[in-house]
């Protein structure tokens, strides 16, 4: 039964699954249990309902770790140098650069990795509500306005999948602070689709980019992202379609899908991504229609 | 220990996990092993090497289906009526559409169904390679030639994938037949730069599209396509660089990087994957680099 999987001495990034520690591999999950150490990075409050207790049932017991740990990872680092060392990570340990460099650091101090991946948000998106993952486009995350720095890239990302018909999958920030040190406080829909809302009037506001100077590559990229927004907001924030999964994987997940000034009534708690949709094959709007969680 | 999970009457579609079956989730795991009737949809030999046997350890004895079952699945849909049905699927099981239409069938037959996702190919190409998944566009497929009939949208994504800054993974296809009925054959890393070349050709041989009829959107939509064409034909597809993916999750596993002209000389048996690189990040360079299995 593969009990023969030990962990060796280093650093092992295992990722628990989104929406249930149940969504973790059999391979991480034997890693995690046969280590000398165990950690994991985060929030215990994202493991959806019972996720703690259930995660230790399934690989023992651990300790809690915040980002600045993972960041400043000296002695995380120092104890997998002698020692095999579980970071148990939510989700999938691999779609934060924070994870990719760690493994540089770990690569430079010549200490041995391994990764363990697991179900994450995306997957459990594309499954619940029937999309194809080939037609979804780059994914973008909307993350807390700082003061009045907001970033308007996200927006110009999927105005370009819109664009190319692409569906485009719209991660929710759970950290206000941006500093991953207070407890996580989920983005609620309202305040994905103003923080979409106050992109929108920002890019109105401001002079659209010069074709005149860069490169023709240059040019013929920003005539493309033009095109796109103008498309956008042809259409306005509020009338495009999109479908709000919340809490997909645990038991109280649910899925809307209307236009985004109906989405951002939903008042639903706990933890929310988007889709906002490009064309739809005739399956995927069927699947769209019929197939609920 | 999450003992308490019995599957229901109904059929549930497990992913096994590309690579190694130890990528399957511990929730599939469970649930496949309390199912009635196990199947496992297509092809052992894709689940590596020994993968077959340490399925069977993992969730109990399996009996095998070719695609027409699947397809026509009259007799599972019948079974799962009055028993729980396990239908195990090499990778993730959402990414075909023939899963999807199978979940619809399901529901019109008023059978309860689950899905247990794993850890699919591209998961473990975004890790073993270290690029961030957001940077991704829109995945496309290599099928090989039948007859002479050969469509050319793969390249055309790709050039967009390219145009926008964006990698590209191309998955290369199993079935010389199209039926899904043979013993499958992976493409080769040759074979399948030989089918970009050739769609390179027949781009370069039609005309291109009409602008003057289709609507604004459509012929702005055009612009984009032959801009992104122009810009990949003027490198040229043997000069593109890419990431050769091979095996990814079993133990002869393997990564190069290089021009495709390079990569279609690589000789190594087994199942590939291509990533075409778009611009590359700093860390991404860097783990492109240094992170190797």
């Amino acid at each position: 039964l593969a009990d023969d999987l030990t962990a060796e001495i280093g650093l092992h990034l295992i990722g628990t699954g989104a929406g249930t520690p149940l969504n973790m591999t059999v391979g991480g999950r034997k890693t995690a249990m046969s280590c000398q150490h165990r950690f994991l990075e985060g929030y215990t409050s994202l493991l959806g309902d019972g996720g703690e207790s259930l995660l230790e049932k399934l690989v023992g017991s651990f300790e809690i770790l915040r980002r600045p740990a993972i960041e400043m990872p000296e002695l995380l680092l120092q104890l997998a140098q002698k020692s095999s060392v579980a970071l148990l990570v939510i989700g999938d340990p691999m779609q934060a650069t924070t994870h990719v460099d760690l493994l540089l650091r770990c690569k430079d101090a010549g200490i041995n990795t391994s990764v363990h991946h697991a179900v994450s948000a995306i997957d459990l998106v594309c499954a619940g509500i029937g999309l194809q993952s080939y037609r979804f486009g780059r994914q973008v995350t909307l993350t807390f306005p700082h003061g009045r720095h907001l970033p308007t890239s996200p927006l110009e990302m999927l105005a370009e999948n819109l664009f190319l018909g692409l569906h485009t999958l719209v991660l929710l920030d759970l950290d206000p602070t941006g500093m991953g040190i207070e407890h996580p406080r989920p983005m609620s829909p309202r305040e994905a689709v103003e923080v979409l809302r106050e992109m929108d009037r920002k890019l109105r506001d401001e002079p659209p980019p010069h074709l005149d100077s860069g490169s023709e590559d240059y040019n013929e990229r920003m005539k493309v992202r033009i095109s796109a927004i103008a498309a956008l907001q042809n259409v306005g924030i509020d009338d495009l379609h999109g479908v709000l999964c919340s809490n997909l994987g645990s038991t109280n997940s649910s899925i809307c899908s209307g236009r985004l000034s109906e989405l951002a009534s939903e008042d639903n708690n706990g933890i929310h991504s988007l889709v906002v949709t490009g064309n739809l094959s005739e399956i995927e709007r069927d699947a769209l229609e019929r197939l609920r969680p």
